[in-house]
């Protein structure tokens, strides 16, 4: 069993905060620091450009890929790491489009984060030859799925309200039908154990600045199923992605397998953090992860339902059909939400009227569940959101 | 005039080394691992998501675009950082595309970097319409720019030789047929003065771990001319593109201007590295570098010439006609790059035969210049890269 005394011990955690954002951004593991500036001063300062092959900066993106890999269910070598997320669901669905020529319709959800959706617009505009993304409520997704689909596209876990989709289920019927799958893992990777290659997945992404802790702009992933990697004909077709980028041909001629994904340079710095950040999942496991998320999830909502009538679960009730996060629905809830972060509960807010609390067992306890929820108590009770100060809408994450 | 030893000062290199390779991999500024550590420990660490807002993470694309783009001649809101340089050149040259209907044709030459190239293989093969990359020799680019030509994508700086192509010249001429521009500047920004708005240039890329020293990895920048930006439809069109990035809405609507080229999550680690490195620009101004840079390159050239008949200069002979790098032929040059390295004198190899020597005058002196040419020289006197270790080709960067 997981020591998770230890494990929130290797981060670093402002005093008299309660961090229930760590879906949106993890915390600062302590490590991080000192393995960032040992790179920057031992490697990029003393190796230079030699930085690339001596301290193994060229590797980096499917060595951190691989250890990625291992928390999602992804065989060795079908992970690779680099750009954002928003580049990577672009990547994923340009390459699924490419596989099922003929077909004209991605499908996808309202519940998807609205940036993939955006991104899919984007891609089929300019590929201008009468594709259609076909946007279902997240309830009418199994029935959507017919052989008239090109791909589907879809967030494992809705970041409005922890709604899980049966990642099995629909990679299954997509599969009967002939349809390539693209699964966003923002909200599950290092929240809910992940089985892609169970699941006969054919392309994910993810972010790993959520709950793998990679830090503010830490880049994102990508899984490519290995039976799919060698008939991928990348949209992005950049120099890393080369079988022999040093040879500097003027043609392109995709890499080995997973290394096509691979994009322009890999941003060292970040990869530093992301290294300390991953190291410390090495002292856990998913199903472990999972069993004490259920936990803190279940012990907040009961908590929370019992002092805050105001408040209305968002969330399923059933905590195996959600993630690790709970969201309550409140008309108020964006002055909620601050008054919230004042007292140094700090969750997020969601429009239009979602107020969003993350709970992730490598460094929250039961402890701080209890705290949270009896300050959420204090501050519906005194109805303490309602000041002007609170009401003032700024840009918000 | 510009205190070169003092900009000198600003950096950490290793004592041996005569760092000839700032045109690959720019050296450590010596503020940029506290800057990193500071921003990690009281900006993440402390802030944790509020750091979007309360440290202004969500501006740094901008304001970081604003300080390069003092450096290229660009106008004030005109260029932001993000991504890498292989995804800004997709993205220009997809923008370019869309607005120049019709045409079919991308003209480019086979000075420009392979991955430049690369990415528009990728795009035109995606978009499926008939599109052609035609790729002709340098000096054949002026006589190939017709009313056929939709774009016309150029690295203004040749990064095997340094030749520069006359951006003013060929913008007027390439303006006057109706083709949009799209000019890389990885091997001008921070090297030679550059003058976007001048030129009437539509769009540039560069990226910033080059000649600005923002680190392994560092974002890169694009620029849309003023007069084009609110036209253009981004292909990658990301949440942090979105004209209300946090309404959530489920289609996109491009922001203004130069913001809708924004996409993903920026890199917020890497760009505290390179808000760093920017600093040292303050010191210095672009017309002192390039004089600079010609004495040094001047030098060095005049000196190997002198003593080394086996070199043949690949660069322009004259300065005004190359960027801030001399570039040598030497049939063995892969393995006599390998023994200069041994002795300290890094400098780099691209296939098939050229050593390139990097000048940046923001740390490297006549000093430095006399003792390279000297260790060259007795590398090649002594004809000491002829060991069969030199010859062991490795990945290079």
């Amino acid at each position: 069993m997981t020591d998770f005394a230890a494990t929130k011990a290797m981060f670093d955690l402002p005093a008299g905060v309660l961090y229930l954002d760590g879906n949106s951004l993890g915390p600062l593991p302590k490590a991080a620091v000192a393995r960032v500036g040992d790179m920057m001063r031992q490697e990029w300062g003393e190796m230079l450009i030699t930085g690339w092959n001596k301290a193994g900066w060229m590797g980096m993106p499917t060595n951190l890929g691989d250890r990625i890999g291992g928390l999602i269910g992804a065989e060795p070598g079908s992970v690779v790491v680099g750009d954002t997320l928003s580049i990577k669901v672009y990547q994923a669905v340009a390459s699924a489009l490419d596989l099922s020529k003929g077909r004209r319709v991605v499908l996808s959800d309202t519940g998807n984060f609205p940036s993939d959706l955006y991104m899919v617009e984007g891609l089929l505009r300019s590929l201008n030859a009468g594709y259609e993304l076909r946007v279902v409520e997240p309830a009418a997704v199994a029935d959507s799925i017919t052989d008239e689909i090109a791909v589907l596209m879809l967030t494992e876990v809705d970041y409005r309200t922890g709604r899980m989709h049966d990642m099995k289920k629909l990679s299954q019927q997509a599969r009967a039908q002939g349809v390539i799958t693209v699964w966003d893992l923002a909200h599950s990777a290092g929240a809910i154990p992940v089985d892609l290659a169970g699941c006969n997945a054919d392309f994910a992404v993810g972010c790993t600045y959520k709950y793998l802790n990679g830090g503010p702009g830490a880049p994102a992933f990508i899984y490519v199923a290995p039976r799919l990697a060698a008939s991928v004909r990348p949209a992005l077709s950049g120099w890393l992605g080369h079988e022999t980028p040093f040879a500097f041909d003027l043609n392109y001629r995709p890499g080995a397998g997973i290394e096509r994904m691979r994009v322009g340079t890999p941003p060292v710095i970040q990869m530093a953090s992301l290294a300390a950040a991953l190291d410390i999942w090495d002292m856990t496991t998913m199903s472990d992860i999972r069993a004490r998320s259920i936990e803190l999830t279940e012990m907040f909502v009961a908590l929370i339902e019992e002092t805050c009538p105001q408040l209305t679960l968002a969330s399923p009730r059933d905590p195996h059909k959600r993630g690790s996060q709970v969201s309550f629905r409140f008309e108020d809830g964006y002055a909620a939400m601050q008054a919230l972060i004042a007292r140094g509960v700090i969750g997020d807010f969601r429009a239009p009227d979602i107020m969003r609390f993350g709970f992730t067992p490598l460094y929250i306890d039961e402890d701080d569940v209890r705290q949270a929820a009896a300050i959420v108590s204090e501050i519906m009770q005194t109805r303490a959101w309602d000041r002007p100060e609170f009401k003032i809408r700024q840009k918000v994450t």
